[in-house]
């Protein structure tokens, strides 16, 4: 099982690789918090613990040749040797009628494993003689089996989503996802005093941009609107002296008709004041310089840049996939005599011209903004529509507006690329389907008449429900 | 102005108070990052910076005597000596013009003050004397002066927060809870191997509990639902293995009804596999110790203890205030005579008795999971309710569950005893009022009939209104 830079100790209460301080370390040994009631992991075992005795706590992976339990936890795998003793008979049969993916707890002694019968896992030069189990939870029969190379739909990952986290890969990415997260907060706050700040999730409508969920109140008629990011609030806690915020930001957009988006998603959302767009992109190499998993081929700063203009020009878009050099060509000449209508219009056009060839790929947003521009930004990103619906900010930005600007990192995408999984849906723990829909609770799901009551509002079936009712 | 613990190199891009890795630090003074286009803040100047060039960004917090401007950013004040000179007088124009709140750049080279011009502020020994300005922005005239003696109805400062956050208190408030949430993440990372895992906020209901805001779907009387804790999801993540799992989770609950509660909040969601009460108890006292502001007076473990039954029978309450020392007390003896009903009634009953005082204050839920007691406590915990909605739970508490205990912590009420707020608003950074209102946005707000036509909802306007209509 792959673990990202896992320290053994830690999880015995000891200091871990974050850990640094001196003083700290001394209050932690002070407290000595034994917090589990294992002794070790199983996936820690080493030939330096031959003669140990320890207390495993995890799940029976497979049992082998009645002999052998096969015991997993988070931290890996680890041989149980069941004793063939008269006297501990009860303990084999216990042991070998349990189904996999039951719960145990194994005391036992650490010893090598006899001449030719090692292997190439971690823990595959010893092995635990096990001298009494206690059978914690007996699992019922599963819809698929923990194993890697079990192929499983889609669909029943998600239905079964506790069973699928079990697996190696999503249990790398969901601690390579915290890890990565606890490196990006250490950058902003301890190295450039970033302030964390956390900001409402239940708002008022923002114009423009993606359409937000609405969440009706208990006044008739007014609706909180789900924010589609904390675009607003950035911009008003540097009106508000904070200097630098960040925080993680859970964001939403109901993007109902295009599949394969999430209605909820992370973005690392950063501000700050009295900088330039050198400065932010400063900033964020550093940022992804000091996060990047040490596992991974490094990234070399400063990263490369290109204009808007040259973008559109060289690309005809503005998240262009450089990666393969493959900009547009102007290739009018071609069509100089060509019948096709839509080309000779094209071409008809005042400075018109044919181009071929964009590949799209990856996107980040990057802003910079003065002081001068600060109303203009403001009214320009959140559309043309209602401007009282953005009296506050607009008023805001006349009440002493620092210049500042900021970035938002899509979390997701951005992990997705790293650990090279096809879908976000593989770094969120509990992401929806392709349509929205949680698979394993059945969310969203109805709701009786009587509950809508105290929001004051009714379902308008369509027509072949109420003609049924 | 107050400020946490600051390190006045951290502004400028070096190394802060959480830095103390070495090889962290060679990458870092590599990248060479110059973030802002201020050279000091404010608040760093001291007489070691005497004839050191300067350029300081920030908000103008008074004029004095047509002499000195006193600038202001969020590490504290400086005062800037406007030069006198005749070829100067532009500048002395352009600051003497501008009102309180506008947002200056200035050059200049630090001084020490004349003697007897010093005062007790930090930077009361020095002055900047102004070779140019920059006027960044122009203050509108505000509706209450930043100044921490002027004292503004609490409608007021939600109606304008954002000036509100200017105070040193809510600077105060909002960094120590940026800093003590960095704390409490390094402990549980890094020091206890937790795995920071976020979970949806568009749910299904769950039974139980408080009342839970509903967001309408696409799919005509399907509903999400906003949890109002992670509860479902931390067991799951127990279920898959994650064996320790944190989260500083968002929570919703719609307590319309009740005033003074937030209809989000924060809590530091904690779950751990393979753990008794005595590890879970071990664990949060490390954690406050470890979190607990260095400015405050330090908190000693371990924590007092008392069982539920005690509490009951001893207070009366499931949280009792025990600082009081006033436990509830027997006084049936007193009214033995009665002629009061109820207490003649309360009497007769069989183990009937009259009891008084009793002082509430403080919450924290803790609860320790053995395998045997998982379901049961999964249903009594979610209610008796529609079994349905919790099947998936159920299903996946018969599929290897290891034994489990958590405990989640309210963070907006822990801050708001650390820093003696009266309410927890005082510490989150945009809080809805009382009554669930956003006064700035004035959110929740009304929403055409045409944008609820996609979630197939109307709204059912009380009878006054639907008459008018």
């Amino acid at each position: 099982m792959l673990l990202v830079g896992w320290n053994k100790r830690v999880q015995r209460g000891y200091p871990g690789p974050g850990w640094k301080n001196t003083t700290q370390q001394i209050i932690m040994s002070m407290l000595n918090i034994d917090l589990s009631f294992r002794s070790h992991t199983c996936g820690e075992l080493r030939p330096a613990d031959v003669g140990e005795e320890v207390t495993l706590c995890g799940w029976v992976q497979y049992l082998r040749q009645d002999l052998f339990v096969i015991m997993r936890d988070f931290s890996g795998l680890a041989q149980i040797l069941i004793p063939q003793d008269e006297d501990k008979m009860n303990l084999k049969t216990a042991l070998c009628d349990l189904p996999p993916e039951s719960v145990i707890r194994v005391k036992g002694t650490v010893r090598l494993r006899p001449d030719g019968q090692e292997n190439k896992m971690p823990t595959g030069e010893i092995e635990v003689l096990a001298e009494s189990v206690e059978i914690l939870n007996v699992c019922r029969k599963l819809p698929f089996e923990i194993k890697d190379f079990v192929k499983k739909s889609e669909s029943l990952r998600m239905q079964y989503r506790y069973l699928d986290l079990r697996s190696s890969q999503m249990q790398y990415n969901l601690r390579l996802r915290s890890q990565l997260v606890m490196k990006m907060r250490e950058y902003l706050c301890n190295v450039h005093g970033f302030v964390d700040v956390e900001t409402p999730t239940l708002f008022k409508r923002t114009p423009g941009g993606a359409k937000e969920f609405v969440v009706p109140s208990r006044e008739p008629g007014r609706f909180y609107s789900l924010p589609q990011s904390p675009q607003q609030f950035k911009q008003l806690l540097m009106v508000a002296g904070i200097d630098r915020y960040f925080q993680l930001a859970r964001c939403y957009r109901d993007e109902g008709s295009k599949p394969d988006r999430q209605p909820e998603f992370t973005q690392v959302d950063i501000e700050m004041s009295f900088v330039d767009q050198a400065g932010i992109r400063g900033l964020i190499e550093g940022l992804v310089q000091y996060s990047w998993p040490v596992e991974k081929d490094p990234v070399s700063t400063p990263f490369p840049c290109i204009t808007y203009e040259k973008a559109m020009k060289d690309y005809g878009v503005d998240k262009p996939d450089t990666r393969f050099a493959m900009k547009l060509m102007d290739i009018s000449e071609t069509f100089h005599n060509t019948e096709i209508e839509f080309l000779k219009d094209a071409l008809n056009q005042p400075g018109g011209c044919i181009q071929a060839i964009c590949i799209p790929d990856g996107a980040k947003h990057l802003k910079g903004k003065d002081h001068e521009s600060l109303k203009q930004t403001a009214r320009t990103q959140f559309g043309q529509e209602d401007p009282s619906l953005l009296s506050h900010l607009l008023e805001a930005l006349d009440s002493g507006a620092p210049p500042h600007g900021g970035i938002a990192l899509g979390l997701d995408r951005f992990l997705s690329i790293i650990v090279g999984a096809p879908s976000i849906r593989d770094v969120i723990a509990f992401p929806k389907s392709f349509r929205g829909h949680d698979l394993m609770s059945h969310a969203p799901d109805f709701v009786s008449e009587d509950e809508l009551k105290s929001y004051h509002i009714a379902v308008n079936w369509p027509y072949i429900k109420a003609h049924i009712c």
